[in-house]
């Protein structure tokens, strides 16, 4: 069958058959399909849709694109986080020590930050030394002596994946929920894992910025997950303001080591919070615990015991970075930059925050990527010290914008003030945790 | 505006601005689209639809990404005719000479053969010296040295549909009536005609295999044409079985110019009659006649008087072909060809044919091309000795296929034995002109 008949049979609406989408996927590992033709069926795909049994059949064939790791030999379980990516979201930092100090291992593909939202390997990057580009075989064996490992997706992993994701972003096929839920689970899925929790964000800093949309991809992730036989949970939560205090990389390494010292502050909570309920939701996969408040009591007390931070330090160590920042995390500070305050020109209640031009304009300044191949300035950044609901008088500080100079940074900061609407009126907080699904 | 937000919009089903159609085809000509975006908004086009505003800033777009023939030295009206390909379609060759005959100028840039169909610049390289690769300058000349002139498209003419229609042909976006129109269109309006003929093929071996396809077909080419100030007009005609007598290029030749000569089997007589039928009707559009009946009469006196048949004489002396032919056309009959006929084995009347599978049949054999780089034997093809609705007895010649040896051609022969359905009741021959539009 030539890629035009199979373009054919989805562009008129019809039901693409398993071993057509092993011939799709095929095409694009071995290059005998032309970038035209795979963005015409991607195209095709969206426009048209996927039904359940192609979506899992192009899963599969992602998935087997690659390799799949084989963690047989570690005998507890293996779980994973995923998120969707947000602005200030530094989960995985906290989460990854904190559940392998309870006994489950967490083998972590992560990847680098794109537009608004910041990546995992980015925010490591700061640690100095930290290496996340991980063979296969040394990726395994960090699991193997820390509990957990954090590196960037090798080539063998999905290969199917990488090719797509690039003509999909070339051809504004990225937002339809089948082709993301292909994307996600062909990689976390070559993890070997034994649970997987999603952390799916909705609002104005999200990928969905519809609760509705958001339920729906958490919903496909669930289902695609279970018939994987992993064990499968997601957790719809709030990213219509920053997650926490700090947006930027270094910055937000500080504010995880602080957790994991239990020295939080008030506006960290919230990033404490998700990564105690994603945390506590692994253990419960995993069967490590049986009800959920004994699983956030255990994940609390290992962060009271300092046993999630000294997990933390022995995978700085493993991964070649300067274990001294878990006792010293200050230091994460560059003497070079210029803070910035932001302040409240009127008094009011914080109403809403345009959380995507927030995160954008912390990449204008060097602290993301506008483009896939930016260099990232890791020192630069901002703290949101005001949260939706907040009383505000003129004057008061909105954040700081952490800058090379702060006439560079105007303009950004100018966009950020104009992300912070108040209103007149008392307005709620929202809700951290919107919802579990599975 | 980046590529992938023009994408996005008709992905979304939104309409496409004037200026948005503008900026792709821009980047169709200056490469700054790939071709990967190219054929995803292709694909996005074709699912979602493009609108009567869409496809006429489609066409403006194309037809202006080359240059347009300025014929304005020349005096008399200008007119062409463009045939949607079918089997032993060759009305071409009869046409331009006889309409120039009449003191209306045709410049016609024409196609080669692909799949089941067969193309003019293919036949006319059945002369012996002919060459259809005229510069713009040449093929002005000849136009008013002989009152026509045969020529391939060049480089300059709508460029952006060269690109298009390739994309189009690997990624299965071809059957889409706008885009279609697009590309028909933007290379017969940059022939600065006056009057355009249609001539839609309906049935087994026409692209348009439905009546109401071809209608809608035919009615989206003549709104184009009427929108560009071109007065046009479509003919449906009747392609559920080869037009005439031959197919196979060389056959073909020797069939016009016995038609022109006056000297017209009874199995030509279709290609004669549908001829006859677009050439008046272009003396109508032109202003050259008033009334139909008077217009064939024309027509009719320009074969009998011999005074087309020296139209064509002329074009191929300009065109460099040995004009002798047009005294002896049986030297196209190749010596080296063997004659295989195809016999009925029962008896009946004949019911259909799938003409589609009668022109691969032909190409098979080297008639035509499967692939676009292929090359052509002008000598081979097929004689059509029984019509729809014809009664045979068990041993009756159906037709014969000139090859280059029979035990090669046995399966082709084997597919035209079972493209030909016969009946055993009584049926009633298809009308040749199936409906006039505009």
């Amino acid at each position: 069958m030539r890629p035009q008949d199979i373009i054919c049979i989805k562009r008129d609406g019809g039901e693409l058959l398993p071993e057509q989408i092993k011939l799709f996927i095929d095409g694009v590992c071995d290059s005998s399909w032309a970038d035209y033709q795979i963005s015409a069926l991607l195209m095709a795909m969206f426009t048209r849709g996927l039904n359940e049994q192609e979506e899992e059949a192009l899963v599969r064939e992602m998935l087997h694109s690659g390799k799949i790791f084989d963690f047989s030999k570690i005998t507890v379980p293996k779980a994973d986080k995923h998120s969707t990516g947000g602005v200030g979201d530094k989960t995985s930092l906290i989460i990854a020590p904190l559940v392998a100090s309870c006994g489950v291992a967490v083998p972590m593909i992560s990847g680098r930050g794109l537009g608004h939202t910041g990546g995992t390997l980015d925010k490591l990057e700061s640690i100095p030394g930290y290496n996340v580009k991980l063979s296969k075989e040394d990726f395994h064996s960090v699991v193997d002596k820390c509990g957990f490992a954090m590196a960037g997706q090798t080539a063998d992993i999905a290969p199917a994946d990488r090719k797509l994701y690039a003509l999909r972003d070339a051809t504004a096929t990225i937002p339809y929920i089948p082709l993301i839920v292909a994307s996600i689970m062909s990689k976390k899925l070559a993890e070997g894992l034994d649970a997987l929790i999603l952390d799916v964000k909705t609002g104005s800093g999200a990928f969905m910025k519809s609760f509705d949309d958001a339920v729906a991809l958490a919903e496909a992730l669930v289902a695609t997950g279970k018939r994987f036989e992993v064990q499968t949970q997601a957790v719809i939560s709030d990213m219509s303001q920053p997650l926490g205090k700090y947006v930027g990389n270094a910055l937000e390494v500080y504010e995880c080591i602080k957790i994991l010292r239990n020295e939080i502050e008030v506006a960290a909570r919230p990033a404490w919070e998700l990564s105690l309920e994603l945390s506590a939701r692994m253990l419960l996969l995993t069967g490590k615990s049986d009800d959920f408040e004994s699983a956030k009591q255990i994940c609390t007390s290992r962060v009271e015991s300092g046993e999630a931070l000294e997990r933390l330090r022995l995978n700085v160590q493993c991964q070649g970075g300067d274990p001294s920042i878990c006792d010293d995390p200050e230091r994460l500070f560059s003497k070079e930059i210029v803070e910035l305050p932001i302040r409240a020109e009127t008094p009011g209640f914080l109403n809403s925050v345009d959380t995507q031009v927030l995160g954008n304009a912390v990449s204008s300044i060097g602290g993301g990527r506008i483009k896939a191949d930016d260099g990232v300035d890791h020192a630069v950044g901002f703290s949101s010290e005001l949260k939706i609901g907040d009383a505000v008088k003129a004057g008061d500080t909105i954040g700081v914008l952490y800058c090379r100079n702060a006439d560079d940074a105007a303009n950004a900061a100018s966009k950020i003030r104009e992300a912070y609407v108040l209103s007149e009126s008392v307005v709620t907080p929202p809700h951290l945790i919107r919802r579990i699904i599975g």
